[in-house]
């Protein structure tokens, strides 16, 4: 393959998630290192910069901050949902991106993100392509929702995962204390697929967590539910529940739209969710005489660093130093995905090259063997696949008993 | 000072903290080691154990569980609500403690709590007397609202300030990651005293933070919030605001009661739940054309022991065993209060005793010259209270990658 040499520019798009910028950090540092890379370009909130030449370069930041990425939450380039048409439909955006890539001599994209951010380098580097224009595009997983296709798990969901589980442990001993009774129902993020939410079982698992996990994998009805939740209380004087915000009936209307017929849509034509639990906290008020609290954890979920999973840190920094290795090394056109593997009965994770072409607009839902016959509660097999992924905990550096978080100067190109 | 000997008993009462464990920690260890307590005893769910005389040993505990309470949130003991009478009026529950007292052979009574706790140590301690039996009641302070009359800061409220200090910088990060205007509203605990919901502040201090604050300390003004986050989120395009739940109008009326007003109707006849954030949130969608997102901290702000502060666990540690040393010494009816001293400029906790009928229904308010004019706002003088409170990190152990909370036995004594 032969050697390109050229700047590297790379974008962060979707939502935020505590590692995203442990993924930038990874493929910054290799390409600050990397001959063939002349200059290390951020595109400021994805694909947006790129259009607006809105354009920072990362040689001109303090070494102390890049290093304070690997640990600081959300996207720390700022992030979009901007859609790019079809270029068949309109190629106006594209011959955008060409023009900033010809002027900052851009001859790699990396570009961190989940199904729809595939989706958009697999379109870009068709067009470059096209367009006799030579670059390497790389795309570099990230989604707490886990749901990305072909890789064993993605860059987030771990820490999500982790944040969940020590949350739940923790409502689990809060929820408990007085000695009337109470029915505690959280809900977690994950539209269309339910790890994040089954990440609850890890703290059912050790006796401290939710009674009840209801996934979007499983048609929710409201009837099963309400005699659930009853049979639980009726014998522990408790109940936690925990639901998707994606639940939906068997028809696949969402729970949600129940209380919310008419919710806005974003812009990727996604429903805009949001007071699931407290549409159900109103649901089992009606049907049992109990104390009945909401909790959402909302944002928090996903951007709490400071309960970060160090194999989620790691394998998201190995993710964006390979983007980079590899793109150098000749390779185009792939997600870098993960592989485990089981070494004297030790998890390790390897890497593996996926086609943008396979993972883009594919979701990975949780196989429903996975789940228990009644659809509220997760078996062994998820426990198994999901307790690695969780193990270690951040390096985060403190500064006044506070989390100290990278500030980028942010120079433009 | 007469020497003592005879069981003692420890309860908790109110609401759950991450340390309160710790004090029970530091007042059982204490007691375990002391000649002069024959049994260490555990009320089960605050003063209510000991009128129906569910009360566990903690002599049958294994010493690994005890060593975790430490660090394990919310009251293992179990906590109540009740509020025993005015013993002039009806003096049934204090002739059933006395029975209990005797039969266990009681000497010491431990109460950790807030300020009703307090009143219900000080009307147990006087009824005792009155009846000629020898006792001695010391009371441990406990309260996220850091609201305790005579005390420079209470057990339980630094853990919770900075897990609110430590989410709100993460939920900076995460909500001003798009490119489009975005507002947050938090919602944090505090119906009185604004002490918690202050302590956002630390965030905004180092410039990673709310943009606004509101306590319940100063009048809240539907008029002046619309405003002051105008103002913001013109400037800005972003905005973050955090209420206490216990913010009022200036007439003393709730701002969540302007919420009940004006709740829907679910399909089931119900009122849709939901809180003060999300009243606000409507307030503010309705005036201001932005993305508005609410969010509660509910339970999570204060059971989060994976983010308590070492400060705050040392001493509630150090509150529970100064109690018990106190008792046997020939102290009671006193509540172990916090005075700080700066020695060479670092700041020292220093043990102070107050009288249990001073602490009584007593509420400590943030005081008015540390908020700012606008009301909307925390001064350099609060930052500077509260800074040392939330130093150091917990030591919390960890298995599979998940905190490892003490289970205790439970053995009836």
């Amino acid at each position: 393959m032969s050697t390109l040499k050229g700047a590297c520019i790379i974008g962060q798009s979707g939502g935020p998630t505590s590692v995203i910028n442990a993924s930038a950090y990874g493929a910054v540092k290799a390409a600050l290192d990397n001959p063939n890379i002349t200059r290390v370009l951020g595109s400021l909130n994805g694909i947006v910069g790129i259009l607006n030449d809105n354009i920072i370069d990362f040689g001109q930041e303090d070494k102390e901050q890049i290093e304070l990425m690997k640990n600081t939450p959300s996207s720390i380039l700022g992030s979009c949902r901007y859609k790019l048409a079809s270029p068949d439909v309109d190629d106006t955006d594209y011959r955008k991106i060409l023009e900033t890539f010809k002027k900052y001599d851009i001859k790699y994209f990396f570009y961190i993100g989940g199904n729809d951010s595939m989706d958009t380098c697999n379109k870009i580097s068709k067009f470059m392509l096209q367009n006799g224009y030579e670059c390497r595009v790389m795309g570099i997983p990230k989604t707490i929702d886990n749901d990305l296709f072909g890789t064993d798990h993605c860059p987030g969901f771990a820490s999500a995962a982790k944040y969940i589980a020590t949350s739940l442990t923790e409502v689990y001993f809060d929820a408990r204390v007085y000695d009337i009774g109470a029915i505690t129902i959280v809900e977690a993020m994950g539209r269309n697929a339910g790890w994040l939410t089954a990440s609850a079982a890890l703290a059912a698992n050790k006796g401290m967590g939710p009674d009840l996990i209801y996934l979007p994998e499983v048609a929710f009805d409201i009837d099963n539910f309400i005699e659930s939740v009853k049979k639980v209380y009726e014998k522990e004087n408790k109940c936690i529940v925990v639901v998707s915000e994606g639940i939906k009936d068997k028809d696949g209307k969402l729970i949600s739209e129940y209380a919310n017929a008419n919710k806005a849509k974003d812009s990727f034509g996604h429903a805009q969710l949001g007071g699931l639990a407290a549409y159900l906290e109103g649901v089992i008020s009606n049907a049992i005489p109990a104390k009945v609290r909401a909790i959402e954890l909302s944002l928090l979920q996903r951007c709490a660093a400071h309960c970060a999973s160090k194999t989620d840190i790691d394998e998201s920094v190995m993710a964006g130093k390979t983007a980079v290795m590899e793109a150098t090394s000749g390779t185009t056109d792939k997600m870098v995905g993960f592989e485990r593997e089981y070494v004297d009965g030790k998890y390790t994770c390897k890497i593996k090259l996926l086609d943008l072409s396979s993972v883009a607009n594919t979701e990975k839902k949780v196989p429903r063997e996975w789940i228990n016959e009644e659809g509220n509660g997760l078996k062994q097999e998820f426990i198994d696949y999901v307790s690695p992924l969780i193990l270690g905990e951040t390096d985060l550096v403190k500064e006044d008993g506070l989390p100290k978080f990278a500030k980028l100067k942010k120079v433009r190109a």
